[in-house]
């Protein structure tokens, strides 16, 4: 096996192959998108994940204590995805002049308020932070855990089955409704401003023989290809399957990016029956959506007819005003 | 003794302090640049520091491999200055768009060679990171070690001798050059591109008695005012004994900052014997310039008489183009 495990495609991930090559023996093992480091009896998680104004978020869209929760979220997502417990975050905080004219509003600190909260909701703490001058608002989460027996996206096998948590597509229709200036209010305002990291889950499926584990933060469609090239497998999974938002069709939902589920392959014998015992310990369906077979790549198909999905979601855009 | 260590003055530090003090039990106790975590038998200390162009760095003043080695310097800086053992390291990267001039040229990949090139002169690795698209060029880095014995900045005692590794001005001296568009050369440009943060030192200090310890990247005269604070002792530090760079007066030398040298409070008993053979260990001198007594904060003097010294080197600054 190489040091390097196979990435899928993507203009981000073809740059840190490239980056990553370059380094040599100066970098550990690339493949996740959390880091595990082996200190004595320890395994350490470990991802970093920088949220920039006008890529990440637009501060007409969400308040600063979204901004904040958002960005911590994304960052705990990658430790629910080794099956990780959290022990905190570090924060790197980049704050523009403000222009004075709301002198009482304090957007550094109520965006810290929003990252110490959704570090607190999955037990964890914030570390400690930098905070700079920047020209944009920039959060930079440093999460950390530890995960004692951690699932990497590489262990899936020909025979396994794949599950999904949660119901897909609303980030995406959020996403929309935000472009086209309407209100975000309700379950998809909360779906979208307060993502909940699939922790506990994690950890649960971990536990109960997950032998491959991503979550979907860049859509179910370009996570499936990530999972799929790191296990060497051939995944194929059922549209029809597909556990959408009220509204959005199968298409729309393994297209969307920022979902913060979990994409996991359990051996066969994981039954139905733990499956419906998982709603009830954490509130949302694990649904399984397809299999993992032999070949390469990620093959969709509708009632068994093949289906092209468009690509998965890739942050590495321009910053938009 | 109060959770959040006193800090001492300077923008960052009260906002740092307003936005802590909001988080409440969602944060740990602030108090060093570095994070203490326990986990079973392994004290982690983690750090996280942010470098933005115009703030911290211009890229017509050094390489991007020396701006990738620098803001490695310091956040590992952090670490030695827990006298820890470093890691590895976490790396968020933004990049503008490039405009296609020199093709060749791959500043991402150069940062990153620079941070893994600092990382791994002081026995750690690159174990991950992120890219993202920004205005300008941004490098974030949190470094992970482990501190068997940590030494804090709150420990200095009333008696005890306060210490500093290194010569202090070089880096004030080199950004004057570059703001006057002199040429920087031979051992000034290596001071000021590739600082080496004193990490053998700093675990050398932990281990011969060191009673407080904190690096002085914020210029030696506001660092000193941390370290007084926390400990909550006053300091008395002899400008006359204070080791300059070739060039540069004891008044330039205590307001210089990003020196990532270490200022530590050691027991009266630490010999002078144990001084010198601290350069042939580790290429740097060790000096005594003061001591530690009662009262507050710091005061300098020059053949016994006080002097006043410029207020330390403050990062929160506003992006210069």
């Amino acid at each position: 096996m190489p040091r390097h495990l196979p990435l899928g495609a993507g203009g981000e991930f073809d740059r840190l192959r490239a980056i990553f090559t370059r380094l040599g023996d100066a970098a550990a093992e690339l493949g996740d998108d959390c880091a595990l480091v082996s200190l004595d009896d320890v395994t350490l998680a470990v991802s970093i994940d920088c949220s920039y104004e006008g890529v990440h978020f637009r501060t007409d869209w969400l308040s600063f204590e979204e901004i904040g929760w958002r960005a911590g979220a994304a960052a705990l997502s990658d430790l629910a995805a080794e099956g990780a417990k959290p022990v905190g975050v570090l924060v790197s905080l980049g704050l523009p002049k403000t222009d004075n004219r709301e002198p009482k509003a304090d957007p550094g600190s109520d965006i810290m308020a929003g990252v110490a909260a959704v570090t607190k909701s999955v037990g964890g703490r914030v570390l400690g932070g930098d905070l700079i001058r920047a020209d944009r608002y920039l959060v930079d989460v440093c999460a950390l855990g530890t995960a004692p027996h951690p699932v990497r996206r590489a262990g899936a096998r020909p025979g396994d089955a794949l599950w999904v948590t949660g119901t897909l597509g609303g980030a995406r229709l959020a996403l929309q409704r935000l472009k086209t200036s309407r209100p975000l209010e309700g379950p998809l305002r909360a779906r979208f401003a307060h993502p909940e990291p699939r922790v506990a889950a994690g950890q649960w499926l971990a536990a109960h023989g997950a032998t491959a584990l991503i979550d979907i933060s860049d859509g179910l469609s370009g996570d499936a290809g990530h999972l799929a090239a790191a296990s060497r497998v051939g995944l194929e999974i059922a549209l029809e399957q597909v556990p959408c938002w009220p509204g959005v069709d199968p298409l729309s939902a393994v297209a969307s990016g920022e979902e913060y589920e979990l994409l996991v392959a359990l051996p066969a014998a994981f039954g139905d029956a733990r499956a419906r015992s998982f709603p009830q310990q954490f509130g949302v369906p694990l649904t399984r959506i397809g299999v993992c077979g032999t070949g390469t790549g990620v093959r969709f198909t509708d009632r068994g007819q093949t289906v092209a999905v468009p690509a998965g979601y890739d942050h590495f855009a321009e910053p938009t005003p």
